[in-house]
């Protein structure tokens, strides 16, 4: 048997979030700790990484971030396993591939890379806090890959059902 | 002064493509080579990487190709230059970095993810052959750097605006 | 404070490894595990990283590898957190970079790979089980930050010092 | 028929290098653009890199770089083709999959690394300008595939023999 841990991948914009998409954030992370999944963020100390990882951290769970750079000072502090790429943008596909599951929270161009670049591996994407022009466009990618749920609660129950839990 | 030629490149689904996808593609790859600019592709050996090289070596150009993979066989053979990456998606934010001017011609995930990632770096996208959704989406991310062109011929003269020629 | 845990990393060779090679890195993942830090390997199920990361697991402690695939079946099952890249052995700055501390444990091509660009990342590296020739040829690369440890123990005390702990 | 054109790569330190080396690398530019084929180095305006590129620009060759970083400033001006990866030494694994055969001239972190990655790559790596310490390293890694060379004319030689001509 596998040591392997679930690992749910929450991407979201690092800069010009809304609050209602960082309240999200927040919650997702927490729920995401409280079913015992480690979180995966792009590790940043901004924004839905920043968000959801301190959700992660208020209920005790691991959270990873893999960072774009190698300057320390940009790490959120509720990451716990830093991942250092020094690869830029190159790193949103390490993100996909390394999730179970990818949950895009708000929008942004990095965001929408990391929603593409997951379709184009084949993960289930779930969309949450997404206008209709967004989701009209990456219904047009994705086909029955690609989710849309309501809130927080509506994420998990998804991932419950992909998981067969 | 800089032995730095002009690369232009092109990025367009490898599969799933219509036939007038890949005729923009020919004709973009003919103007590029004519303008004596470099093109830029994924450069495999299929969709509008493929028509893009074949009608860039009509013209005599020079192209290269970004590969995702290190197996030979998925290389176009109107590639002079193919830079093996080993690197799979991760790529694509290659193509656009190295690209001066990203042209985006037909959509797919991965197309997808290179524009959006070329939105990112901050550089000018001109979409081609696009789909009132897809436009729509891309507004929303690019602001001043997404542009759109009626056809080849246009794209050309949007990249000669840039360019200041 | 940060949730920032430390995380040390052994690199060896995945194949042709005697068995005195496998017996040391099992041990410096016991040892690593025991100390509260996290376990990073190249996450293969193979040679030093699979040694090293059954060594942690034994005294349960948390492992992470980078893999250079997207394939699942070369995972460790002594591998908590598999890192997926897709990026074949351009993974191996990811290791180093990482790695708060690099320990070198047996060669290979790769390995000596991860030797170097570790040193080129300005990290300490400790070579353990290595033949002279090996060590003449780190110690013109890497100054100061190229140590040498008799054994596993020794390992953990120049990780301590390193640490201040 | 396929456009693929030959690509050389020359690898060595971008700094702490001394004349006799960079004699050697200009050198080794020259005769690579003069044999037709195209020179592929790290790209960077110092070292070895901007050495080979020289030369090769002076017979009018066509030269490619594999850049570290975004930043263009640290670009040779002897590049025609510079590919920018913004992943840092990550890309030293896409300069030795390009390249056709592997040419490392002087040493030092950076160098070491492309030089194994080549040997696990399987590429044939021929050695210049190197010590006794050096070589007696490598040969315990490559096997047959590592050559040693006594200059830039028995480097072009060994070249031929390998490519048939």
């Amino acid at each position: 048997m596998s040591s392997k841990k679930t690992i749910v991948g929450v991407m979201g914009p690092g800069s010009e979030v809304d609050e209602g998409i960082l309240r999200i954030a927040f919650e997702l992370g927490s729920l995401i700790a409280s079913n015992g999944w480690i979180l995966l963020t792009g590790g940043r100390n901004s924004g839905v990484m920043e968000a959801a990882s301190k959700g992660a951290k208020f209920k005790g769970g691991l959270t990873m971030g893999i960072l774009p750079d190698r300057n320390k000072f940009t790490i959120s502090k509720f990451i716990d396993v830093p991942v250092i790429t020094g690869m830029g943008s190159a790193r949103n596909n390490i993100n996909v591939l390394t999730s179970d599951i990818v949950v895009v929270c708000g929008m942004g161009a990095g965001t929408a890379s990391e929603a593409a670049l997951a379709i184009k591996a084949g993960k289930t994407v779930i969309f949450v806090g997404q206008s209709k022009t967004t989701m009209d466009f990456f219904n047009t990618l994705g086909g029955e890959n690609v989710l849309r749920a309501e809130g927080p609660q509506k994420v998990i129950e998804e991932i419950k059902k992909i998981l067969h839990i």
